[in-house]
């Protein structure tokens, strides 16, 4: 298989540049962090919290949507560098448990990165390691001048 | 074509438990509402205000995922009574127009209204009814005793 | 809501141009053709024969997922005029009954018209007008030139 | 992470089973195994030909459709034994590469081994190790008695 892409920024990069674009993210108090950056991945971390439940008391469905959009973005931002107009053409979810509160990771990986469509998969753990949901992503790319 | 099923519930009727169940609605003060129920669908409007945006100044992919699986979610209430423990097994969402804030409205339809799953197709529009995205997400049902 | 644009096609134009594109169609012995073509929507009817059944005698995933991609491609062919190469990015189905062997009627609608994406909505209904599948497909348009 | 369940049938059994409920693969000459059956996953090999191309000669997407339902419905078979009523109920696939003719491996990975719905991974690569479409698919599962 042929070797991914490198990454163009690390974690931490990518993790102030979204702090930047995305202060909702603050604002809103989620504690959310771009743990890990390499060839082809991204390991996005949220801590759920109370604010993150649905009736059950388990982890709602538009927070790990927000994880899984969120952690596609990172992969694509580590790999073509700061793009903040990129959008999401498309994502598919499958909720497959539900989590309990506390730290959930979604691994993102790039399927495919062409020119005008990046196709991501994103893989959501709790902290037993429990496939919690998976997603499939797409974004599309403004033409780069 | 049959005709779709009855509703069981009113639109205030379903509001009035979605502030039950979801008391995080409130929580994070999105002003949301369902507007109206009819056989076979719900509409269920949504204020997109600054808490909504993403960077660009139009409303985030979240905020119309949010609005998509809680207007699937009403419609399925509307039409099997409260059954708070309905989970979303898959959503898939298609983006395509960048929505200014203000009021998107979510038409919800029953697509297959099985003992185990119900299948639904959500349109959002924006004010000027302009299709700003479109989602189709399946339910499980727990068993009913 | 704002008008569909106009087909640029008629619906025996885009059955002709199909037959001619996709060969295999009549190898394979399908019996599909164009029925009518109007702002935003076109309708394309399979015959579902012996040569579609899965096991139980009802008509296969494959069958449904190639009469949604088709009738996807017609709906956009008649829009945008003859563009062999546009290619479908991503197609999700929901498989809502299992269809008896028969006609089955495929109604594609336009969602978005983009210059580089469309995206389509795609339901099957069987002779007895139920909904049997229902899906939704992107194509990327190549650039025109 | 959990170990994944051991399969409770060899490769060569799923491919007899399904060459028993699915005749029709035969009789429309598509060349297509289950190569390997390991925990979690199968790997099911199609020998893409002439009448699997489309426009530009490349392999069609209701071909990587078939093959993508096929290799879920193998690793299903594989982990819960026969069940030939199991069904689709939903898939969605995204086209990465158009492929050209020749042998095409999709391995499927189960995610979520429920009672009632099995969901599953697909990645398609062709003989340069590509990844050429990636899917996801689930499957309802009839009760067992």
């Amino acid at each position: 298989m042929p070797a991914p892409a490198a990454p163009v920024m690390t974690a931490s990069e990518v993790s102030s540049y979204l702090d930047e674009v995305f202060p909702q993210i603050k604002t809103n108090g989620d504690n959310i962090a771009v743990i890990d950056v390499a060839p082809g991945n991204a390991l996005v971390r949220l801590e759920a919290d109370d604010k993150h439940l649905r009736p059950g008391g388990t982890v709602s469905g538009p927070t790990m949507f927000m994880l899984a959009d969120l952690a596609a973005y990172a992969v694509i931002l580590a790999h073509i560098g700061r793009v903040a107009l990129a959008v999401t053409t498309n994502l598919n979810i499958n909720f497959l448990m539900k989590p309990e509160p506390g730290p959930l990771d979604a691994t993102a990986t790039i399927l495919k990165l062409g020119k005008r469509l990046v196709v991501t998969d994103i893989a959501i753990s709790d902290s037993g390691g429990e496939l919690v949901a998976h997603a499939t992503a797409t974004y599309s790319i403004p033409p780069r001048t």
